[in-house]
């Protein structure tokens, strides 16, 4: 399958058209920003362990029921997936208190929370990406009642099946973000990366930071961060 | 039943205790603040519209079922109310979209939402009430399930009975807050005022604002707006 026209280029990938009009190649890029697109960067192998890792993480929730956009990895940075159409959502879910949710609410970063909580964000980079609720998705018509059931549903699904996973490799998940599609069918299917730019992943016992806030919060060994977790999960 | 100790004064009103540790009188204020407190003045009668509709409107609820804190008036500004420990959620329902639900999302002041929402905020100044949701109400241990549910099945009641009324006095429903408390054995009971401080009303007609957000964005006749209310209400 070759890349045809480039179709979107984000802040770390771009998606191409194939000859196959229901398939798209992902292609992972090292660029970073973070803050709303304030800071940029670059970190030196990242596309190489998001794409990796992405592709092991979907594989695991296929087998255990959950469907995703993966199809094929073509190569290190390259993968072949479902063409869907994206809900606007950022489903993000957290175990333990960081980032944005222990600013917004006073709540000591590591502060483990008493069950884990889901949280929908409306996709809009002129917005900033703003909280939501189930009601206002339904008032606006963003997605049905079914829609945001079963959404939820894998998500916690997801949840366990990746806290376990974490866990029996010394990770800590901490929270992660999440984004769905829609197949022309209807079906909704998990369409997005599993990183460390998209989980927040703390060793279990030094509680040191694998992921991506190594370089929002400038704390040094980026690149090694995300080569630890590759190791971790097995991927060399 | 006579005022003791001032327990508390907030932006709009005085909480004080009475003889009876269940009871508190309430007395409401004249002074008015917007945008978290940064614009402040002064709303002549004002205090005298919120007690008083507030009074109508819980009693109209109460007859319908819902519990309210509600006692008795004991003058134009003054109420006797029930003693509740305050669940420190603000409630916000909405018809239509205006205000900060406007800006947030995108979508149009005016626009009729395709069904009422609701979305909780969590009461507290130093954060700027942020809004939150269910799953995080839980984490954070600020309420139960089964409280929730209730606080969102009473809320959906009051609003519809509250948009009926005021359909039938010529006016438009468009947003509102409410606050809840809980008596000694855990009941919960609407513990708040319903003003046009804390309703968005507009003229079903004319479309023309008859609350506070006339005093907010300096659109002058602020006193007529609320008396214009209060005769529609049938107190005068």
């Amino acid at each position: 399958m070759e890349k045809k026209e480039l179709l979107y280029e984000g802040k770390a990938k771009k998606v191409y058209r194939t000859d196959d009009p229901d398939l798209y190649i992902v292609d992972y890029k090292d660029d970073a920003t973070a803050f709303d697109g304030l800071k940029k960067g670059s970190i030196s192998g990242k596309g190489v362990v998001n794409n990796r890792m992405s592709n092991l993480m979907c594989q695991m929730l296929q087998k255990a029921g959950v469907p995703t956009h993966f199809v094929e990895e073509l190569s290190d940075r390259e993968t072949l997936v479902k063409r869907v159409k994206i809900v606007p959502l950022e489903v993000i879910v957290r175990n333990v208190a960081a980032g944005s949710f222990s600013k917004r609410f006073g709540v000591e970063e590591g502060t483990v929370l008493k069950c884990p909580t889901l949280e929908f964000c409306l996709k809009d980079d002129d917005l900033h990406d703003p909280m939501i609720n189930g009601y206002h998705i339904l008032a606006l018509d963003l997605a049905t009642q079914n829609e945001l059931d079963v959404i939820s549903a894998y998500t916690f699904q997801i949840n366990k099946i990746m806290k376990e996973f974490f866990l029996s490799i010394g990770i800590e998940l901490v929270d992660f973000k999440l984004e769905f599609g829609k197949l022309d069918d209807g079906t909704i299917i998990l369409a997005d990366e599993i990183s460390p730019d998209t989980c927040r992943l703390w060793d279990s016992k030094t509680h040191e930071k694998l992921d991506k806030d190594r370089f929002r919060r400038d704390l040094g060994g980026v690149e090694e961060a995300y080569l630890e977790v590759m190791k971790r999960i097995g991927l060399n």
